[in-house]
C-alpha cells in the first residue's frame, strides 16, 4: 500500500484532501508567504493523528499541524512541503471543572469561544491574542501567545496546565496534570508550549481558570509624547495599580486609524500617543484602581482622559485599538509586523530608535502594543511594488532588531520564529544554546519530520514558490 | 595533573573541601538520608563552575549543585558520590530593577533576602516556600518551589525570566530574558526550572517583581470538619476572593501544636480543621476581600472567625501554621512527609482516603496544606526504632500516591522526586514520557555526569551508605 493509500485507511478518503484550493488554502498563514501541501489531512482524533504521524515517520515524510492559521511567522506553512495536518475536527471543548478551576479542551476550540463558554459560568481564561475570534487555543499552545491582558495575567504558558501530545514518532503523551503544582520530572507540559509545532502535535489542552473579575473599568489617556504616556505607565505601577490592559498607540497610528473611519480627528490636536487602560477585579477595587489611573496620566502630563461609562463607551474606546491592524493599510497594503519587547523602562529609548529608523531609512513605522509588557508592534509600510522600500525595510528591521536586543529585550514577543525570522535567531541566541535547542528538537523528533524549516536558521523561506 | 589539582587549580585549594565533616555536611539534605562527597568544591564566579565542570566531564565525575541544602526528596545528595559543587560563594544580588520590574540574583541568595531587599524599595517576589530564611534562590529554582502564596500569585517558575547556567558539558549559556514575553526558540528556562539540578547548574537567576501589595488581612476560621472547611474554601473561589494565602490545618496537626506549645487547646472544642487566609492588595480590596471571606466562611459553618488588627495578632494567628513542622516531633521524631496535590474539589475526597489509610494500616497521620491549590502535606509519622510501623507507613504510601493519581492529582506538588521518590515515578508517567525525558536529559548532559541518581528510578536509594 502507497503512503496516501495508507493515510486514506487511517483517516478516511473523505478527509484527505488534494485539490489545487485545498493545498493552497492549508499551505498558507497570516505571513502570507506560503507553500503549498502536498497532502491535506483531517483526522477526527488522537489515535488517528499517531497513526498518521507514525507513517510519516516511517516515509520520512514532513507533517505540520495546523490550526487557525493566523500566525505571523508562517509557523504552520508547509515549507518544505509533505503533509498539512488539519486539526479542524478536533473542535470540542471536553470539559468545565468549576469547582476545580480548569478546562479541558481539544486544539482547534477558538479562543474566543473557549472564553465566552467559560465566562457562561462565571469564569475566565484571560490570553487574549488580538485574532482571538479566529485563532485556534492549540496555536496559542504552539506560539505561546500573548494579547493586552499579559501585563496582569501573563501570557498562554502561563495559563496552561498539562497536554495530551503526539510524538513525531507517534507515541501519545501525558504531561503535566490538572493542577498548578506540579514537579514530577521535566516541565515537558512549558516545553512544548511555544516550540511553535516542532516538538509535538498537541492533541488536548488542559487550561487553568479563575473566577471572572466581575466589574471592569477603561480609560483612554492621551499625550503630547510617547515618553510623557510612558511616564503615566511608570506613575500608575508606582502606585501599585496593576491594570488588566495597558495599550499604547502611537500618533501614525492614530491618523491611520482616524484616515480609515473617515473623521478628522480621534484626539484633542497635539496628541503623540494615547494609553488605553482597563483595570478589573471586585468592583471596590476598580473603582480606587481607576481613580488611581487618572491621577498617574495627570501627574504624567495628559492632555485628556476619558473613562467609559457603558459598555457602549467601552467598547468605542476600544475601537482605535482594534480597527489598528486594518487601518494601517490606508497607509500602504504591505506591512513587516514586528513584535519585539523590551524590559517596560527602556520603552523610551525603542520609540527613540524608532525615530532613528524613519528618519535614517526614510520609512513609515506606525507602533503600538502592550506597554506594560514593554512589547510594542513596529510596523514597517512598505509599498507592494515598491522594491527600493523593501530594502530598506529589511535593512532596517536588522537594525531594529539588534538595537532591541542592545536595550535586553528579544525580537519577538508574541509572534515566534516560524520560518519568517528564522534567519535571525542567531542574533539572540548564541551558537551553543541553538545548538542546546537542536539536541532537544532531536530528542523529541530524531528523523526531524515535524514541521521542519522552522526556528532555526537552515531553512530558505527566499526560494519559495508562494512570495509577498 | 591529576584530578584533584586539577580543580584545586581552578578555585584555589582553600577552596577545595576534603574533610569529614565538609563531606559529610554536604552529603546530606533535610530528607536526611544522604551519601558523603568525595569532594566538596567552592568555587567563585560562573567561569570557575564552567572550568570544574569541563574537569568532571572529561574524567567522568559525577558533579551535585548545591544551594541552601533544605529540599525534602534528595536533590542535592551526591548518591553516587563524586564533586559537590556548594554554591556558597555565589551570594550577591547583583541587580534591582525598579522601573523594569526585574532582579538578578546569584543562587545561593537566601530567598527570604531577596525578598527582604525588594521589599525595601516597594516591589514583591511573591514564592515562599516554608523554608524561605534559610533556602537558597537556587534551589527554589532547581525544584520549582511552592509556598502559601501560590494560590493567587504561582510557584517559582512563574517569577523566572531568564536563567545563566552551565551545561555538564561545560559551556555557559543565557536563557529567556528580562521579559515576561520572548518566545524565542525553545523555553529551555522553564524546562530547566524544576529539574532538580540534573540539566543545568543554575548560576545567574533574573525573577519578575510585581509592586508590593501595601495592604494586607488575616483571618483564622475554624470548622467542625474538613469538608466543611473545604466548602469554606469553594464559597470564598465563589465569592471571586482570591486570597494571597489560604492554608488548611487538620485537627491532628492542631493536637500535636497545642501539645508542643504546652496549652490545652487551640481552636475551640469539637473543632477538626482550621482555615488561614490571607488577603492582600490596595486596602479598598482588602476590606472588601475580607467581608466575603468572613461571609464565605460562616455559610461553610465556621464555629469561630477571628481577624488580626494588628501585626501581633497576625504573627499570633500564622504561629500554628510555622510551628507545625516543628511541633509534630511531639508524635514522633520521624516523618515521611508527601507533598501530594489533587484539583481542588477532590480534597474531601483526599481527606476520605487518608482517613482510611489512618484506620486500615494504623498510622498517625497530621495534614496540613496549601489548600486552594490542593496541595497537602501528608506526613505519615513512624518510630525511628519501630520497623514494623515503618513497613506500614511504605505500604500505605505508595496506596496513597495511587490514590492521590486516581483523583487526578500528581505525586509532587512541591518537593520533587530527587531519589528518595523515583522509585514511584512510573506511577505517575508512562514509559513512553519516561524514555522521552531521559532523551532531553541526554541532551543536556551526553555522560550523565550531572546529579546522577535523580528523577529517573533506576538509583538505589535503599543501599545508601547514611540511612534514615
Amino acid at each position: 500500500m502507497g503512503f496516501v493509500a495508507g493515510v486514506e485507511a487511517i483517516v478516511g478518503a473523505g478527509y484527505v484532501k488534494r485539490d489545487a484550493e485545498s493545498l493552497e488554502r492549508y499551505g498558507t498563514d497570516a505571513l502570507k508567504r506560503g507553500h503549498p501541501a502536498d497532502l491535506v489531512v483531517l483526522p477526527a482524533d488522537t489515535r488517528e493523528i499517531a497513526a498518521v504521524v507514525r507513517l510519516c515517520n516511517e516515509h520520512r515524510v514532513p507533517v505540520v499541524p495546523r490550526g487557525g492559521g493566523t500566525g505571523y511567522t508562517g509557523g504552520s506553512v508547509p515549507v518544505e512541503g509533505g503533509v498539512v495536518l488539519g486539526l479542524d475536527r478536533l473542535n470540542r471543548i471536553l470539559r468545565i471543572d468549576e469547582e476545580s478551576l480548569f478546562a479541558v479542551t481539544q486544539p482547534n476550540v477558538i479562543t474566543g469561544d473557549l472564553q465566552d463558554a467559560v465566562e457562561r459560568v462565571g469564569l475566565f481564561y484571560p490570553p487574549d491574542p488580538a485574532s482571538l475570534k479566529e485563532c485556534a487555543i492549540g496555536g496559542n499552545v504552539a506560539e505561546n501567545s500573548g494579547g493586552p491582558r499579559a501585563f496582569k495575567y501573563g501570557v498562554t504558558t502561563h495559563w496552561i496546565l498539562g497536554l495530551e501530545a503526539v510524538l513525531p514518532t507517534g507515541e501519545i503523551v501525558r504531561t503535566g496534570g490538572k493542577t498548578v503544582k506540579n514537579v514530577v520530572g521535566y516541565d515537558l507540559t512549558h516545553l512544548i508550549v511555544g516550540s511553535e509545532g516542532t516538538l509535538a502535535i498537541v492533541t488536548e489542552i488542559t487550561v487553568r481558570l479563575i473566577p471572572k473579575p466581575p466589574v471592569q473599568a477603561t480609560l483612554r489617556a492621551t499625550f503630547p509624547s510617547v515618553e510623557a504616556a510612558v511616564g503615566g505607565v511608570t506613575g500608575l505601577i508606582g502606585r501599585r495599580v496593576i491594570p488588566a490592559a495597558l495599550e499604547l498607540v502611537d500618533g501614525t497610528c492614530l491618523d491611520a486609524v482616524a484616515k480609515y473611519l473617515n473623521v478628522t480627528s480621534l484626539a484633542p490636536p497635539g496628541t503623540a500617543a494615547i494609553l488605553l487602560i482597563e483595570v478589573d477585579g471586585l468592583s471596590e477595587l476598580v473603582t480606587g484602581e481607576a481613580a488611581r489611573v487618572e491621577e498617574a496620566c495627570r501627574a504624567a502630563g495628559a492632555s485628556e482622559i476619558l473613562r467609559a461609562t457603558s459598555e457602549a463607551e467601552r467598547q468605542e474606546l476600544w475601537r482605535v485599538r482594534r480597527e489598528l491592524s486594518t487601518s494601517l493599510k490606508v497607509i500602504t497594503p504591505l506591512k513587516y509586523n514586528h513584535d519585539i519587547v523590551v524590559p517596560k523602562g527602556r520603552i523610551p529609548e525603542l520609540f527613540q530608535l524608532v525615530e532613528r529608523l524613519k528618519r535614517d531609512y526614510r520609512l513609515r513605522i506606525p507602533c503600538f502594543g502592550h506597554v506594560g509588557d514593554g512589547n510594542i508592534h513596529v510596523n514597517i509600510m512598505v509599498g507592494p511594488e515598491d522594491l527600493d522600500e523593501q530594502a530598506r525595510a529589511h535593512a532596517a528591521e536588522r537594525v531594529l532588531f539588534e538595537g532591541t536586543l542592545a536595550l535586553e529585550g528579544s525580537i519577538s514577543g508574541e509572534h515566534g520564529i516560524g520560518f519568517a525570522k528564522a534567519k535571525y535567531l542567531g542574533l539572540e541566541l548564541t551558537p551553543d544554546v541553538i545548538e542546546l535547542m537542536k539536541r532537544v528538537k532531536r530528542a523529541f523528533d530524531p528523523n526531524g519530520i515535524l514541521n521542519p524549516g522552522k526556528i532555526f536558521p537552515n531553512g530558505d523561506p527566499g526560494a519559495l514558490p508562494i512570495a509577498d
